[in-house]
């Protein structure tokens, strides 16, 4: 079996894309497993995602289709590989271990090269897995010097692709954001725009809402407000304190984070105007 | 068979409420058909709604359960009777007309006395099923103005039960939400506390979200913050433009306003601290 | 704004098609409004959804594309129209409501030409819209004489594009499936495969199922075994009988339907082993 | 704080069962934490859940109450303690893994006495969990012979309160479901009834659904027939093959089997007429 290779595109759109691209791709003879195209015609950006199976030289690839399209293309043709993530979570375990059960049985193409916590309860849970944990402690640390030493410990881990927050309860300044953009993935416990900010079961309670939910989505630089890649929710009732719902919630975040990783693994994401578009 | 009904309870919470209101249906010789209880314990809050079936008269029962419930009970002993509902609508017809056809086969429990609108674009729709259709224009009236002829027409049609914002796209002020308080249910396009207010679908499309929604409400003074009797939700995408996510929201919006209409005319909702208790 | 024109293509799979269909669509200057292509790889079944805007014979489009594909191929170029369509019905309103609402509100881009039913209840429903009921009733007929004289009426219609079985409870025989073949839609009142066949809801009552559900599907002749188009589901708990599954079943089947026809009206659903692949 | 048990009873229904019970918590003093009743109208069956705080003597208290009821009653006072269950397991980790991290942090109110399996790929992440590891290979040995191996296994940890099947794939005789009845919980990878038996996803794959799910369910002696506890479905389209389906399928799996599990342990469940009332 040939090499698959995973060719996004993003550009302004104009007649013939597809034809282009497909042309390339019909004349070096590569196989085409699977083809998405999509215009957001109100920012009349053209999206596509192919992936093709043959003998090909990444590189050489990309800048014969890079003559093809506009000037201002987004292009990537990425030849799989494992991406290298870090975990990050604070004390719940559920959206930690779901992530970790997966990656026990195989079933992640990622190689999670550490998990940082701003507490050290979950070390017991992480170092079954046999993947290093680190505490870095916000204790008598203000915010700044506190993520200070946090991004010195990612910057040990070397090149990373993402950081998922896995619940990690800690506000990230912008300094944290622009360091990795694009690439921290966050999972709220709302689904948002619903309950921004602090405590959303809590909130939740309080309006006396029907349904509970939760969001994945990039993190940037205003709190809660990245685009979001997977949401979902589940009916709640009268019954429901707000314990009741943030245990029940627990199932919805963890499936959300989890079903948002996997997209992101197989790049299957494109980002524009604070929105995604997903094949 | 006998007839059946509805007794409703609504006091601070102490022991034996259930025992004493059982004792009474059980010398009284009356068939329980069913009986719902719950206590919110924040607020110490005791709901308790039973549907009995017996030869009674309503207003004896009524004392006699009062007399062993404490001071500041809000109690109802309901004889099933067809309620009598205004619907009010603007120009869309999904939710008015999912309500009409639900009408013409007998499945609501109610009298619908007039729809009131603001258009007379329904008109067509609304007279073809034999109901009153009256058109309150607001063209050159300010809204003070206009509302106080919208009030004077429902008034002109006696004692109301409900009043059914089947898609009424005015905001109501503090003097309509007074003269029908806890009596106007409204269906809300967003999956409430997002997106208040205009729009929501641009507002959702803005954001990006992967999730759309309903909200069948109260209303009260707050715009959209009035108690939310159901919710429901569909998941959307990228291809979604704001007139994609209006067209299919609709589907959500019909179907919950229909159900919260159904438990109101059922007697199945209490409200306190601006939250509702469904049985 | 040109005329948009939707090209289904449906052919083995083998490579270059993408570039070679959009070659044509590129050297004929046509817009591609939206581009969508699956392949089945079990079946090695290529399938193009392609919408364009421009000047163009559709004809003569046609044979070009048809020249490019392999032999078997399954064309369509499709100009836009009203499809003819013909409603059928029993008793019940609920799912043919639901499209007569819809059609009142210019929402189906098709005509509703008749609806048929084997009862007369439905007839002062369908008159408030303006459009010719006929019953035929299957009293004192078996079940060759009554379905000879449906097709009998349904043939004083001229050419259909579809017939739609809104909760038409007779079955059909291969006569009428292989007279409509893949043009009658139906909706089964149960998540297919689960309770096929009569009272779906009485079976589902006796299973004890916490899930009920409707299925939208193509007839064929198997019964309940055609390709499925749509399906949805409601939760449901213990204190649910039949007759509320079937109450609470009638919101889940009207809108299943209506969603089938919609997507069947837009010429989204491709056929092939008795499924449906649906862009 | 006092001490909370839980009271359930399924009897006949009769006038008064209600206030006879409540009238003994009444008059012992004891705090009504929650309380559910339901009848069934078509069997005539009656269903309690109390749960109440106080003093009291569990035995002492059941047999005041038994007084007060039917002969036929079956009536529990149960003083919540911790339910010792055995997992049992094939290959795949998703549903053990889901039970395992719960246990972990502390939310399964049980103690896992073993998991058991027919091979012995699960060891490795079992024994990080501290939990014993029993593999009882199938290999060589006919069915009977197996489960009795099995039978023998279970037997050494003494007694049992529940046997969940977290995936074990393998079919039980009705010698293993007598022993343990009314006490084995199994997850079944598709919305019963359909696709009852093996290959429920390919089976889906076949009939090309647009929905596939799960249901957890009491064992009996009818392969995948018995009482029904929890059910859920996810949406596909037709770009899912069957190991799509399978993957995808396995979020649903493991949530389905984990709530029904804690609905077991928290005494939730009447199993009555091979359904269940859950309150």
């Amino acid at each position: 079996m040939k090499e698959q290779y995973r060719i996004l595109i993003q550009c302004n759109d104009e007649k013939g894309l597809v034809y282009k691209v497909s042309s390339i791709f019909y004349h070096r003879n590569l196989n085409i497993i699977s083809n998405h195209e999509f215009v957001d015609k109100v920012h009349n950006k053209f999206f596509m995602r192919s992936v093709v199976a043959g003998d090909l030289d990444a590189q050489d690839l990309k800048q014969e289709i890079a003559k093809v399209l506009p000037k201002d293309t987004i292009l990537d043709v990425i030849a799989p590989r494992k991406k290298r993530i870090v975990l990050m979570a604070t004390k719940e375990s559920h959206a930690l271990g779901d992530i970790l059960i997966r990656y026990e049985a195989g079933e992640l193409d990622a190689e999670i090269v550490a998990v940082v916590s701003n507490y050290n309860l979950l070390e017991p849970l992480v170092s079954k897995f046999d993947i290093p944990f680190y505490c870095v402690s916000h204790v008598d640390l203000d915010r700044e010097n506190h993520e200070k030493k946090v991004l010195e410990c990612l910057a040990s881990f070397g090149e990373l692709d993402y950081i998922v927050l896995a619940k990690y309860m800690r506000i990230l300044t912008s300094r944290f954001v622009e360091a990795y953009e694009d690439r921290i993935i966050n999972i709220h416990h709302s689904f948002l725009p619903a309950f921004i900010g602090a405590n959303p079961y809590k909130q939740a309670y309080e309006r006396g809402v029907k349904i509970i939910g939760a969001t994945a989505h990039f993190v940037n630089n205003n709190l809660d407000e990245g685009p979001i890649i997977a949401q979902d929710v589940i009916h709640i009732d009268h019954a429901y304190g707000w314990e009741d719902m943030q245990r029940s919630g627990k199932d919805v975040e963890k499936i959300v984070l989890s079903k948002a990783l996997k997209l992101v693994l197989e790049d299957r994401i494109f980002v524009h105007a604070n929105k995604t578009v997903i094949f």
